[in-house]
């Protein structure tokens, strides 16, 4: 059976063909909109409304689902090319109008808030079904690209003994009777007595086990849920999200942003040619949404425009130390409108930062490398100290508009004895990462990787404001319904 | 620059190339044996040992990095079809050949169980690197199927607030203080003091939400990790696994089984043609295996006959009913050959019955459906009761030479009152699933899915008989190591 997306590119015919969906409306018991998931698009099915039941025509609601056979005819109506002139509904199942009502499937413009507690429906609207389309397109992207450019997905372990990693709070599992676990002698809790024998958490990164896939196969990727127990509760964060992390053995820093920029062009690209009308719709929808915000909130350019911005645009490549100078002596920072203002070299960047450089100084997508030393992760590669004595490591971050920090990365440090004395610094405990440390011992060669988070991603292309609208069922602070 | 799988295919050239890869091995002080993960043979690199400097060749050891630059010949051993005239060779990154001998890099037959022990350097060898490229091309094969087929992936939950889906033993995530937590007025658990203010658990299947999007985009699946707390140590279960489990609007039972058969016939089919040469080493590797094991543990047939025999074989559909009468009227039973003889229509089949059925009686894939309602889940679809007031329900296991099941699915009960009353008498809390079961009030068509564990699919086409080799790093009672 001609799921609906295929039919609306089909031409007129005499042939009868059969169709199911769900109605989106009823129009003047004449005009059925249906549809089946697969475009955002409905088809219109026309039907002589003399030539049905009463008891049929009155089960044709909102959310109920028919089975209509006819044949295509050119739209005699604006707003379709082709309609199916309809012979034959039967209703598949019933949707009672006053329960339809109280929920997000009534016909009507509904808050996102309220989308969001009836998260099992709201796929079944125009903008939650072309977010949820255009999610599954990218995903399908990122693996496609890495398939093309001879990578492997590597399954890495959710669930981790080891909790070094540092990139964030963890959630610990365990399946220890919860008010009273066993203890040991100390009168700590037992772990040896839990599951693994050990205390667990769930990952908050793939990157460490990656990399020893990578000195196997050479490329490899992540793609899988990560988890950050933070009590952050906005609209950038949550506690389950997808990260998708390569990693490439003989790569330098030059070569991962190079890898990092084909890829993110290229999955935008894709979404772009395979999901144009859902797309055009996230747009219009963005618009509209932007009417009613202050101009400051609003986003810096149409949706498809700053997608595009993105693709024709080269990265500009531009170090940390560079960066800075330019914050320093902005505009905006002599006149003091960052709320951060930029003074000493050493110092995080904040995403106003970012989106000065990428929106206003450089006009187009910018790769910021070589950071402090001090504000990176104890695995990145360092750098000789510069004339003035500075450390930096081979970190890069992708900063892209309206978003800003997209996509973080870097050369690892390969070196036994480097990454040895950085571990002792940082306080990573060798023990629980002597394995890490022992791949550097057995031909370890120089390689890099990256992370992006992939509801970012999804926020970006479908201009989605908030992250719980780009993920089924979002999980934060106090919410794991469903 | 090219990788080893492309360069073996190459024709000889007079250009220059430039190849880099880790040692396999060094011989005579002339052949490098360069693997760099893209395949499972090496690049054959000839060198003059009189033009290279002695410290370069000391460094040639097993599991160091080197580039080498040459061009490609004809090689003048058996073997291989093109080796590299090398004429430059530099170290990228040693390997003491003092700690690789106590490794599993070392150039000797390793136990499984050292590898595990070591699973972070196992990717290295030829065994673990033919699963490993086995498995990512099976995951990406996965994900080609159902996109050719307009379904879109569904990232369901990974923590779920709702442990009412009676799959199996969950773990329990949580960040509230691990020896005194907050306690209830009733001298409970205080979860409402937990991060997401309810009790989390990790999921054991994403099925329920996945149904909740296919009544919104049509056709959705899953491929993500799941859980069991089991304590099952045994050569088939991880606490952690990867799962599929496609969903599907308007398909029955029927069209369930038609897209099961049509889906796991299309994924082994693209392994045996992605990875012919993985397969090939894993077949004699299966045979060597066989050969240290009793007649009745071997497998039933060498490994890519077992794969073309599910490929070229339709998938036998029989019902439970008749499944139990030839079980009953076999020669194992009656000669008392089962271990569970078989006797009462109601019970569930074990896995030699299983094998029996596909390997002796019919000799081909089987299905088996319409299972008794009482051993299986509460929301499979109930038939009418049979002429012997018999119920059942429309279920269906699909059963595969060597393993047994490997395929569970069932259409799903679409009728709100019959689900209700199910949950009912099966104790389902309808507070945890009330939004499962009110999906059932909004155009609640006939829908069916099915559920794959990948690891059991890369098991049968890999031909390894415990499941711990074939994830990068397992996760079993006792062991969250890595």
């Amino acid at each position: 059976m001609k799921r609906i997306a295929e039919i609306l590119q089909a031409e007129p015919s005499l042939i009868e063909m059969t169709v199911r969906g769900w109605v989106r409306s009823f129009r003047n018991d004449r005009f059925i909109a249906l549809n089946d998931g697969s475009t955002i698009n409905n088809l219109q099915c026309v039907i002589e409304p003399e030539n049905h039941a009463q008891d049929i025509l009155q089960s044709i609601n909102v959310a109920a689902a028919v089975e209509v056979k006819g044949h295509l005819v050119e739209s005699q109506g604006s707003g379709q090319r082709v309609e199916l002139q309809t012979s034959m509904v039967k209703i598949l199942a019933t949707a009672d109008p006053e329960d339809v009502k109280k929920t997000v499937l009534s016909p009507k413009r509904h808050k996102l808030d309220t989308l969001r507690e009836q998260a099992h429906l709201r796929v079944r609207t125009n903008t939650f079904g072309a977010v949820m389309r255009v999610r599954a397109a990218l995903s399908f992207a990122v693996h496609k690209y890495f398939q093309e450019q001879g990578f492997y997905q590597a399954h890495t372990p959710i669930l981790t003994g080891s909790d070094a990693e540092g990139a964030g709070e963890m959630f610990r599992v365990s399946t220890l009777d919860p008010k009273n676990p066993p203890l040991t002698e100390e009168g700590k809790v037992d772990y040896s007595k839990d599951f693994f024998e050990k205390e667990a958490n769930l990952t908050v990164s793939g990157q460490l086990e990656a990399e020893t896939y990578a000195m196997g196969l050479g490329q490899v990727y992540t793609f899988g849920p990560t988890f950050r127990a933070e009590n952050s509760n906005t609209s950038r964060h949550l506690a389950e999200f997808w990260m998708i992390e390569p990693e490439v053995a003989f790569n330098d820093l030059a070569a991962n942003m190079d890898l990092a920029e084909d890829f993110m062009k290229y999955v935008i690209d894709y979404a772009m040619k395979n999901c144009a009308d859902d797309i055009e719709f996230l747009e219009q929808r963005l618009e509209n949404e932007d009417k009613q915000k202050h101009a400051a909130e609003r986003s810096p350019m149409p949706l498809r425009d700053k997608l595009k911005f993105v693709l024709k645009n080269n990265f500009k490549r531009v170090s940390y130390t560079e960066a800075i100078d330019i914050l320093r002596n902005s505009k905006p920072n002599k006149k003091k409108k960052f709320k951060y203002p930029v003074d000493q070299w050493g110092a995080d960047l904040q995403s106003e930062h970012e989106r000065y450089l990428v929106e206003k100084h450089f006009e187009c997508p910018v790769i910021l490398f070589d950071y402090p030393a001090t504000i990176k992760a104890f695995y990145m590669r360092l750098n000789e100290a510069d004339d003035e004595g500075r450390k930096t490591v081979r970190a890069m971050d992708i900063l892209f508009p309206g978003i800003g920090e997209i996509v973080g990365g870097s050369q690892r440090e390969e070196r036994y004895d480097v990454l040895k004395q950085k571990m002792h610094d940082m306080n990573i405990p060798e023990e629980e990462l002597w394995w890490y440390l022992e791949m550097r011992k057995f031909g370890s060669v120089v390689h890099s990787g990256f992370g992006l988070g992939f509801e970012r991603l999804v926020m970006f292309v479908t201009g989605m404001t908030n992250i719980r609208d780009v993920i089924p069922y979002p999980r934060t602070p106090g919410n794991a319904e469903f």
